[in-house]
Order: structure tokens, then sequence, then C-alpha cells
């Protein structure tokens, strides 16, 4: 979808595809997530290396439809980088790799042995060495299978680096992040709205008023609208605050290789306001619909607290704290998120 | 501003004159308030009556610099209309009439005595019979001057009436009260923004870090910061709905007309959205920056206590938590607001 | 417990009582419902029944360690009571049948076919044409088998109703869902204090520092000591508040006969006071333990998404929003909530 | 009150000091808070000098009526003690007198010019060198007077410094700061109390039931009594805590020279829990109370919003980040609040 149609794809602008992201996140959120590192993956892949390099992955994803999977976790240290003459060797393990295990591609990162900095590489899964393992199993986003991958003295060739510019050098490169994070907060959105969506068919459907209420539906409570007129006002602000982010970010983009420090940093304000408020909005939404829905709806086959347990997990890729602290910062001082793997 | 240029005025969209309201409230929202219900009793004889009516009224005000003020609050229903043949008397008080006292014209409204409807009326401040008190003392929004109006068998003509189509009597001339309400979100958010500046440069220029913060500077305070993205956020989400509102009824009013009850609904949903986030991003503000910006800010020197009294005051206006109400029957049951004064 | 040692129990107050409920919950939440549920039924019969009645079934329940199981659920009317000749007969089903499955005696309820009120009764679960059927299937407290009861035309002796004073019928037979709501506050801050509990241990042991947060322990990061001052302080006031409801209520309890309604009134504040604090400072806490504990606290095989769903299917036993409603026209209003199976 | 009958006084214990502290700011948080102070620097004069030092200050302020003012702020130390033989020399500038300018009897500090400690002294206001001006202009707190004290080479006896065991010497002599922040709790507390009252007042006698309400008086409002619930909730958690710290308090107090850091920590960490309640539930009621108050409780000679700006005033006489963050260390780590003149 987000490759261009110039190497067969469907040549989609982000805000769609993460509009795609977040309708996909409304009934599965782990879907969605799998669907968003996969373009994530491939934007890495862009933003990061060269034409030379870049070009033909994408015309081989487009044609044989390929699948990108994450191995890049840069908090997790544990997989080295021995340098060879002319290839490399990447060994070790990597934790919370998304969509790795039906893969046929991987964004892989290694700490580099000499200088310890990061090194990403674009490598087949089914290169010799390399081994996800089945292992995931948290409370949520059960079916992206985030486990871990192993390394065991995989080679990995010269080209295969993405090395020029290379992770985060340029303010292009550093969109990276700013697109990992509106995937995350299209998925959060999403989530919040299969919440809703959900919440509401209860209370339309299922719901009985309060015995001492006086009205005769649910739908007719005032604390359960004015919970809905909560809900709405929360949806919204982060709705309008993630459509304009993914604008941003489009800009961005399309300034390519002229894009500004400056200008990546507004774009980064706008995704991270736009993260907070999801994450806020997402997170009390899938806590009081069950206020909205009644007590029936804690019925097991509903499964409805799948969406607090997919936000709650997801939620924690990186701390909300930290992102207001940013915020902060830009408020009070002026001064823009320093770029990295998570702002 | 907002008459048409080819009625001598500035030409302005909504969405520019509610940009200056929400500009000057920064500074001083009293005077936003009277210069945005200025432009608010012109929409209103624009919205209930012919353009043989309210076209000689814009010409006049744009040539001899009129300005409006208002005597029609709908809540307040002791002021009566004995009718005539030919001409009617308005007998009565009114109350929370602001930016009356200095103006040159005033929309007046009175209950019918027969049917006990709500008749709009557009007569000059001098007029034989009309007394507009000094009488104006709350706690904010001091120099709006929304005291109130006596009537005194006041003769208003019958020309003077915005009979047709008259007080919400088309889904275009319920636009009015959505015009009010943006006028009042915008009014919000201004002293949200002028509390905000004020932190800021309290922050920055004079609060000192807390004794075992360990930071050299309060605006390296962890806690500071985190208020502050708080605040960000806050007010982004408020803007960005505001925006979109603003620009939804900019639409509508072009419809003119031809706009439709539902139309007309969507544009009051939008409103009644970014209404209650500027209400609350406002009176958290209005508290919380004196957190950041330290005992000694209340000093009394510096007023800065009238953002908290200003908005309080003018957030009283309707109840949020029947804004919320409507926002849930929308959210949960897809009805409109019913149209009314506030809604 | 509960058992007066006049009649071979334990002779705990209902403070002690409610505190081993309390710890209980603090490990197993289903567990110290099924506990506190059945002291609340050995309640009831004291309550609803006379002397005569309950002491027997007191005697033998100590002697015989039987266990109490809940078949009373007020709101579900689809169990017909039919007055025969000096026995009656139930005939329906019953939800949310809280631990009858390994009971030994069951407090059941019963719409009278005439007159339409509530008929209770302690009748043995082994009955002939009582099936408790396994089908609790919830998202939380999945371990309290609260799943359904059918009585087919089932033989229910004229000693064994409780009518005298029967059901909420004096102002001490109102005690009883004042215990009621004590047991759920109890179980919802045990909950809480789990989760305190949990995620301080995850806090201290196994979370890492933020990488921009500048400490070297997640321990010494400020937002991380933020969150839990906000724990302490709505963890303590939940206590006190409770703490101090199970005195009135042990005072109200031990009044005896002579309660009067303004005297059960005022424990039912107290009472109604303490449940808002746990609810809401629990469902806070279960939610943002995973802030402080961090991502990793999500793996399954922990299962501390329990606190959450645990604490949320309960919670949704009668909704907090008229809980406080109540509150407020005692606050307000100096009017004492009116005595139900819920307040 | 609080000096014992022994010396004269009224032998109240804190507890009920606190509580008079209480009653009287619901009505005057100003006079509150002298009165409040009056008694802390008796207690610090008691805390940190020896009975020879004391007893007779104790014994004439009974006996003549005197009322202790506050010099002693530990932030602001532009006043510096140079030591001679046998006696000292005070000068410069203190901020924040409360209860200064009426005062007989000062406890004043300086920083002692050699090895920079605080010195503490009880000194007669009418001093030579002693200047207190009434220069006290602040948004809140208007009549306490908390104005400024100039020392210009004030001669301090040796008696008169409060040396042993000196500022915050002993775990007994760290009670001080406790005190302090008691009274302020209590002043909160009060303040909160006081806009209750008003609140109340004004919904049942003079606000209107908005115009969709549907209910016949303001006082059956469903939103109005869900304030109503909130802000009983939030009373009566701070009421306890603050009712539990006071006891925590006269039990530390009745321990005297025996009293142990531990015991002291204890009872810190209940006084800071109350005060974050009070705190937080204080500014709450104080903006909501014109939510259920309405629009006309604005008017500016009710002065209601004096309760918002004496609190708001007040709490910041220390930050509530800083105080969770210590409550936070004390749940997370079991490491109590270090004792400074703020913990």
């Amino acid at each position: 979808m987000s490759i261009p149609r110039s190497h067969g794809g469907g040549g989609s602008d982000w805000r769609d595809t993460l509009e795609v992201v977040r309708i996909l996140a409304r009934a599965d959120s782990s879907l969605a997530h799998v669907f968003g590192f996969h373009h994530l993956m491939l934007a890495t892949a862009r933003l990061f290396s060269q034409p030379g390099q870049w070009q033909p992955w994408f015309s081989q994803t487009a044609r044989l439809r390929w699948f990108w999977g994450n191995a890049l976790n840069p908090l997790d240290d544990r997989t080295v980088c021995i340098r060879h003459g002319g290839w490399s060797e990447f060994s070790g393990q990597k934790s919370f790799c998304s969509g790795a295990l039906d893969s046929e591609m991987l964004i892989a990162s290694a700490r580099d042995e000499g200088p310890g900095t990061l090194v990403v590489a674009a490598v087949p899964t089914g290169r010799t060495g390399i081994a996800v393992a089945p292992d995931w199993n948290n409370i949520g986003q059960r079916q992206t299978d985030s486990g871990s991958v192993t390394f065991e003295r995989v080679r990995v060739e010269h080209h295969e680096i993405l090395a020029d510019p290379g992770p985060l050098a340029t303010p292009f490169a550093c969109l990276r992040p700013l697109l990992a994070q509106l995937v995350l907060t299209s998925i959060y959105l999403g989530i919040a709205e299969g919440a809703f969506h959900d919440a509401r068919h209860y209370t339309l459907h299922e719901a009985r008023p309060w015995r001492t209420s006086g009205v005769a539906l649910a739908a007719e409570d005032p604390y359960v609208l004015g919970h809905y007129g909560d809900f709405w006002v929360g949806l919204e602000s982060a709705r309008v605050l993630l459509d304009r982010a993914a604008g941003h970010f489009d800009a961005a983009w399309a300034r390519d290789a002229a894009l500004t420090a400056a200008e990546r940093g507004d774009a980064a304000v706008a995704v991270a306001t736009a993260k907070v408020a999801a994450t806020r909005v997402g997170l009390d939404l899938c806590t009081r619909m069950f206020d909205v829905a009644g007590a029936r709806a804690t019925h097991g086959g509903l499964r409805l607290d799948r969406h607090w347990r997919n936000l709650r997990t997801h939620s924690l890729h990186d701390p909300v704290a930290y992102k207001l602290r940013e915020l902060g910062e830009w408020a009070l001082l002026q001064r823009h998120p320093e770029p990295s793997f998570y702002s």
C-alpha cells in the first residue's frame, strides 16, 4: 500500500495508510500492528538506505507480496555485529520482534562490536542462523507474535546494511521514529474506537437501566449519556490531533532530503501530542466502557477485556511521562524533541 | 470585520473573526467578549431578518462605526412585548446585557404577551425608554459591562423586529446559537492561552527551583515540565477542535438558506465538542498555572487570578454537563442537538 | 469466623472479618469473594429471620463446617415462589450465584407469585430440584463460580423462609445490603493493594529506567515516584474510609433491634463513601501499575491483568454513578439513601 | 489554647486546636492562618528551646495575651546573623511574615554569617530595628498581612536564640514542620468546607434548574447531585486523613524527647497524605462549586471567588509534586521523608 506506484505498489500517502491501520485496529489491533509495522519496516529501508538498496526491495516486495517483520528493538542490545572484510555477522537475541514469525524479510539491528553504534540491516528471515521463536505470550496484542529472534552467526552482506545515511543520521532519516509513533497512535485510537463501538452496541441492545434511574432505557440514563459525551470529546480530540499529525508527516516526507531539523521537530511535536491524547482517551475508554455496557458485558465469550489488554500492553512501548516531558520542553523552552528511536 | 465588503465591511470569514476574538482574549477577555458579541449581534440581524432589514443596518454600521450590544438573554423573561397596530412595545428588564452600555444598537428580546413566543428586535440604544444600568459587578469579565437593561414602554417598529424567518426558525437561522458558542469557545481558549503565556513568563523568569529538585532552574524541573506537557496537549486539542468547528461553521454559513437541519446538526456537534474541550483545559490551566509559576506569582499587582475569574464567570453561560449530555446523545443515539439559544 | 462464640463460631466482629476478606483479596479476589459472601449469607439469615431459625443454622454451620452460597440476586426476577398450604415452591433461574457451586446451604430468593414481593429462604443446596450450573465464564472473578442456579419445583418449608422480620423490613434488617457493600469494598481495596504490591515488586526488581531519565534505577525516576505518591494517597484514603465505615457498621450491628433508620442511614453514607473511593483508586491503580512496572510486566505468565479484570468485573455490581447520586443527595439535601439491596 | 494549663493556657491537644483552625477557615481563612501560626510559633519555641526559655514565654503569653507572628521563612536567606560576645545581631529582610504586623512576639530566623546554619530566635516585635511593613498584597489570604519584616542591626540576646536542641535537631524538634503542615492542611480543608457550604446554600436557594433538565429544582438535577457526591467523597477522604494525621501528631508530641526518627517519619507520612488530599479536593471544589451554584453566584458582592483565591495562594506554600514524590519514596522504598522545614 505504501510502496510508490513506480515500484509496483499502491502509492498511498501515509495518512491513508495510517487510516487503514486505525480501521484494522478497531476490529483486531494485532493485525493492525503487524500491518503497520510491515510498512514501517519498508519505510525504514527507504529512510536509512540509498535508492540502489531500497528500490529493488520495494519492487520485489510488491511483486512477491513479501511481508516484513521487525527485529530492530534498539533497547535490547544483546545482538552484536562483528565486522569482517566485505560482510558482517550478527549474533545474539532480540525481543519484541513483532511480525517476525511469518515474515519474508526482517529489519534487524545489532550493536557494532567496535564503536558500539547501532547497525541496521534488511535480511531475509529465512537466512541461515536466524531463528524466530513462537514465544510471545503477553496479556495483550497476542496475535502479533512479538516474540524473540535469535541470530547465530548470521551473515549480513555489506549491501544489506542500511548505512547511508544510516539510522537517524539526517532529519529525513529521523522521520522513521515519527512514523513508528504514528503507527502506534493509530493503533491506540483504533482500539479506543473499537471499544467505543462495542460499548455502544451493548448500551443500545443489552444494558438495562438502573433500578433507581427513572428511565426506561439505559440509553436515556443521564449518567450513561454523560459518559458518552466524555468519550466523544476524547475520541474527537485524538482524531483531529492524529489527522493533523499525519498531515504534518506527509508534508515532511514530501520534503525528502531537504527536510530541516526544525521542520522535523515540528512534526515530532504534532505526533507526540496526538500520541499522548490517544493513549489517555484509549485507556480511559477501555475501562469505562463497562460502566455503560453493564455487568453482563463482562461475559467471557465477548472478550471485551481485550481492548484494555491490547492497549495496556502496547501503550507501554515508551512512557507517556517522558512524552509529556518532551512536550513540556517544547511548550516551555521551545526545544524540539531530540531525535531517537522513540521521539 | 465580519460585515461583507459589499456593505462596506472587512469581509472576513468567521474563522478569522473568531481568531481575532481569541487573540484579544489572551490579553483582555472582556474586550474580546464585547468585540465577539458585537459581531454576534450583527449575525443575529442577518440570520433572523430579511435583506431589506439587515442590509441597511450593515451599511450604516460599517459607515458610522456603530457598536452593537446584547439585550437578548432568552432565559430572562421579564421583558414583555405588547403588540399594537403596526408597532410594538417592549417593557421590562434584561440581565447579562454584555456590551449594551456603550452601544449604538441593541439586539433585544421580549416575550410576546399573547403566544409567549420570543420576539427579537434591533433598536437604537438611545431610544426613549431604554435605560442601560452600569450595574455589572461580578468576579470576572468585569469590563464587559454585562449589566441590566430596562425597557419602559419602548416603541419598536414593525420593520425593527427580526420576524422573517425569525429566531431559530430555519436551519440557517439556527446558526446563531452556534456562532454564540463559537465566540464563547474562542474566548475560553484565548483566556487559557493568556494564562499559559503568563505562566511561561513566570516559570522562565521568576520561579525558583524547589529545594529538593536537584535542578538549577525551575524550567528544568521534571514536574514543571510535566505540567507544561499537559498544558500543551490540552491547548492543542482545544485549538484543533475549535479550528475544525470554525471551518464547519463557515461552510454551513456559506450554504445560506440551503442549509439542512442535518448539516446544521453536524456543525453543532463540532462546536459543542470544541467548547467542552476549551472549558476544561482552560479551567485546569488557570488553576495549575500557579503550580509552575510559584508562590510569588500570587502577588496582587500581577492580577494573574483574573484568568481564572474571567473564565470561571464566563464558562457558566450554559452548563458543561448538558453539553456533554448532548454530545452523548449524538455519540450513542446519533441524535443531533435540538436547536435552542444554547445548542 | 463471624458466628458468635455462643454458637460455636469464632466470634469476630465485622471489622476483623472484613479485614480478612481484604487480605485474601490481595492474593485471590475470587476466594475473598466467596469467603465474604459466605459470611454475608449467614448475616442475611441472622438479619431477616428469628433466633429460632438462625441459631440452629449457625450452630450446624460451625459444627459441620458448612459453606453458604448465594442465589439471591434481587435484580433477576425469573424465579417465582408459589405458596401452598404450609410450604412453598421455588421455580425458575437465578444468575450471578457466587459460591453456590460448592455450598451446603443457599440463600435463595424468589418473587411471590401473588403480591410480587421478594421471598428469601435458606435451603440446602442438595435439595431435590436445585441444579447449580458450572457456567460462570467472565473476564474476572473467574474462580467465584458465580454462575446460574435452576430451581425446578423446589419445595421450601415455611420455617426456611426468612419472613420475620423479612428482607429489609426493619432498620436492623437493612444492615444486610450495607454488609454486602462492605464486602465488595473490602474486595476492591484488597485487589488494589495486591496490584500495588505487584507493581512495587516489578518496579524494584525488574523495571529499567527510561533511557532519558538520567537515573540509574527505575525506583529513582521522578515520574515513577510521582505515580507511587498518587497510589499511596488513593490507597490511604480508601483504607481510612473503609476502616471508619466498618467501625460504623459494627456499632450499628451492636444496636440490634434498637437501630434507628437515621443511625442506619449514617452507616450507609459512610459505607457508600468508602465504596466509591475504593472503586476509583482500584481501577486507577490496576491500569497505572503497568506504567511503573514496565512493558515486560505484561508477560502472560505473570497474569498481572487479573487485577484489572477482577476489579472491573466486580465493580459493576451496582453503578458508581448512582452511589455518587445518593451521596450527593446526602451532601446537598441531608437525605439518607433509601434502603434497598444496593444501598 | 495550645499552652498547657500548667502555664496558664487552655491545655488543648493539637487535634482540638487544629479543628479550631479548620472551623475558622470555613469562614475566614486569613484569620485561621494567623491563629494557627500563632500556635505554631509557640510550638516552635517549645520544640527548639529549653524549658528555661519557653516556659516564661508561655506564661507571659497566656497572662498578657501576647500574639506571636512569623518571620522565619527559611527559603528567604536575606537576613544574616552576626555573632558578638554574648549577643547576636540580625540584619536583612524576610518575606511571607504572616501575622507579624499585629504581633507582640516574633519567631525570626537568620543565616549564621559563619557556618551558614539557620539561627532561630524569639524576639519582641517592638524591639529597636524591627520594622514590619504593611506590604502584603496578594490575590488570596489578604488579611494575613503576610508582608515583609526588615531587621536593621537588631540585637538578639543569647537566651532568645532557640539553640538547644535548635531547629530540627532532634526527632522531637522535627515535629515543628509537621505541625506547620497540619495547620496548612486544616486551613485548606476548612476553605473547602466553606466553599461547600456556600455552594450548598446557592444550589438550595438560588440556582435554577437548567432548561432541558426536566426537573423542577436545581437540587434534583442528576448532574448537580453527581457533583455533590464527588464533593462529599473528596471532603470525607480529607477529613478522615486529617483526623488520623492529627491523632498521629498528638501521639508523637506526647512521646517528647523519646520520639524516634521512625515514629516521627510515620507521622510525617500521615501528615503529607492528608495535605495532598486536602489540597486536591479543595482546589477542585473551589472551582466546581460554581457549576452547582449557577452563573449568578459570580456576583461580585458574594465574593465567592475568595475561596479559590485563598486556597490557590496558600497551597503554593510548598509544591504538591514534591509531597507526592516523598510519599512515593515511602510507598515504594519505605524511605521516610527527610526532615526539613517543609517535610
